[in-house]
């Protein structure tokens, strides 16, 4: 299978977003062993557009293509690929009914418009793939082998329907099975694991091994291929192990599937931990002010462990709600490992519970010397730790590592 | 001027790397009022790479092609468009010296070696740009009334050589000045938005105006072009002015910048309105978990109005910290409109303070028609809103949006 990404939208020429969707799609093709021979991005013109597709088709034998396919006027991906094709259109009842009863129901202003209808059009003959994340189908158009598959634009709805029918689709086509693990590594750069798995790296064919750098820790995805799961997962355990033995200390989790770029497991990681282990736990954020608790709040279940979190932004919050003393505050100011020691030790006083998490620390400063400057502890059954760590990067940066140096920190306090 | 952007590099078609190059580049042609007709992105195979040079243009007459400048092997950009215009290349003298200076004195191992050479290769003819943040330099060649101007690939590089170099180019080539603003809408969907001002959209050929839909909002982008920045200016207000007069009610944020997929910028314009008019607010967070907390903390400044906050998940956290009355809680559970009333009602007499943000709701829930059920309250100065909302889609967008639509309901209270 050679392919070949189209993004479809004027807003991507004029820059107004960010192409997430081919990087996400060209990692995905790469991890099922599929050729991606080159993306393009075009506006919303109908003529360019069928100049796109048919150059396209002179390398390709399959187009996937996403954006295009909602409600207005500037949408013209069906009709598009439905002109190239010679293919009629019509309304699919079922997909109708459903955008009519999810925009009732749900959208802010609970109106249906005549250009609603749009979103359920499909060209005769088709198959659709059922969108549980919006309204618009996907779709797959096969003629004269050559197949394109229609995917909505929103990175929320594209990459959910990847995975669900896409995926498991493309793989029914090919003998040959793929089968990807993902090793997440905290608290080591990209070059200096690279560094040291370069000659496993290179030696590798099968399963192949590629790095990925993210904010604040970096991914290593193994690929493996043979004619059964089985013996992808033998190939895969095998290098997994030789992983390990150089670099197992900085792992933290070695899951089946990727993320968007700059996406951090941590907190489900932690999240799981504590639900698995019926461990309480209560937050008090300074710095973070907030980021740990809502992101903890993205795992079901949590309820069940974490039942009250604050954010103690300012001197009096902390002195207020955590019983730091006002003179710790005052002798070492709110950026100290004095007041970090005491704000979790009245956190856990206070709350009563066995894990607990606190951050404090500047995340912009004049002094360039203390911006990046912060305060983590983690308590866990009468053991604790406070840890000072340094963030280089704004402010939106700095908070969004502290919390995931906090929750790496509690994450290896229980593990102990 | 018609442009094509193409990037060059297999790591773009193996979901390696992000391309942000082009996103930066289309927003930066775009505010010169330059056409982008495509992008492509090849990987470093020649044959391939011809076909989209020859390709691009049929349609552009100007590429600027990004990546695959360096000394490797797999960096073909200039022996490929070299070989499309039958130019020979030749050693730029000035640019070997200054490249074997930069390798001597601070590249990690102090080595020339004879393929650095091939970075200071020019094909005969060509103009070059310095490149300060690198090796490579920039080069545009001309022929036929067709240009190609080739830009390194690290992003770093790219975004400094164009600002330095290309633009001042570029906007020498046109009389005309560009300027766009963005207009962001809450509480009103895409379809509806249309439906409003499709006259103005379908009449209006200066300034331009283009709807794009975000998570929970929707965005317009007025782009006006005229000789000077001034006169551009008074076609915007005029714009905007039709614009407001028809769905103003929607209207939250009429700013110059466009920003990324799905963020908002609901929290920064909340952040702004309590900041400058320095009123002190407080967050009891249920559903939300943290989220309106952090989202209002992004703002630089906001610790001067926002010095406590409560994540109160648990029955008991509610009627620990807010006097939720427990008899309230058993007869009409959590998640209703008497619970999120006495939650209000609790954070404004214990914390003291000028405005509050509440949230309660079910995130998910087995029984269909709970989940997504959610109750906001807003209070301020005396005034409070309590709102019952019910939305759609996974238990990260549920959070989302309700703390979108809390921050709203406070904006609204607070401006009214």
């Amino acid at each position: 299978m050679k392919v070949e990404l189209i993004s479809v939208g004027t807003e991507i020429l004029l820059g107004d977003i960010l192409n997430t969707n081919v990087q996400f799609l060209s990692k995905e093709l790469a991890s099922l062993g599929i050729n991606v021979y080159k993306h393009t991005s075009v506006g919303d013109n109908k003529e360019r557009f069928l100049n796109v597709i048919d150059t396209a088709f002179k390398e390709a034998d399959t187009l996937i293509i996403t954006g295009g396919l909602g409600p207005t006027d500037d949408d013209i991906t069906k009709e598009t690929v439905s002109e190239y094709f010679g293919l009629e259109e019509e309304v699919n009842e079922y997909y109708w009914k459903k955008i009519q009863d999810y925009l009732l129901n749900y959208s802010s202003n609970k109106t249906v418009t005549k250009n609603d209808q749009k979103t359920a059009r499909v060209p005769i003959g088709a198959k659709t793939f059922e969108n549980f994340w919006g309204t618009a189908p996907g779709i797959l158009v096969e003629q004269d082998n050559k197949k394109v598959i229609l995917l909505p634009g929103p990175p929320r709805e594209m990459t959910n329907m990847f995975k669900t029918h896409i995926k498991p689709y493309l793989e029914s086509l090919s003998s040959q099975v793929f089968l990807s693990k993902y090793i997440r590594f905290f608290g080591i750069g990209e070059s200096l694991l690279e560094d040291k798995i370069k000659n496993l790296m290179d030696r590798q064919t099968n399963p192949t091994l590629a790095l990925y750098a993210k904010s604040g820790e970096v991914l290593l995805r193994v690929t493996a291929s043979a004619s059964t799961k089985e013996e992808c997962q033998e190939l895969l355990n095998a290098s997994i192990k030789e992983v390990k033995a150089i670099v197992g200390d900085y792992i933290y989790l070695i899951g089946d599937e990727s993320v968007a770029e700059s996406q951090s497991e941590m907190n489900k990681v932690l999240a799981n931990v504590l639900i698995d282990n019926n461990i309480s736990i209560s937050i008090a954020e300074s710095i973070t002010g907030g980021l740990v608790a809502s992101s903890l709040i993205e795992s079901d279940g949590i309820s069940k462990v974490l039942k009250e979190s604050y954010v103690t932004y300012s001197d009096e919050a902390k002195h207020k709600l955590l019983d730091v003393q006002t003179e710790t505050l005052e002798k070492h100011t709110a950026v100290s490992k004095q007041v970090a020691e005491e704000m979790l030790k009245g956190l856990v006083e206070k709350t009563n519970i066995q894990a607990a998490i606190i951050t404090t620390g500047y995340a912009n400063h004049e002094e360039k010397n203390l911006a990046g400057l912060v305060y983590i502890g983690a308590y866990y059954k009468g053991k604790s730790v406070i840890k000072e760590v340094r963030f280089s990067g704004d402010r939106n940066r700095v908070r969004f590592r502290t919390s995931q140096e906090a929750m790496n920190e509690l994450r290896k306090l229980i593990l102990e």
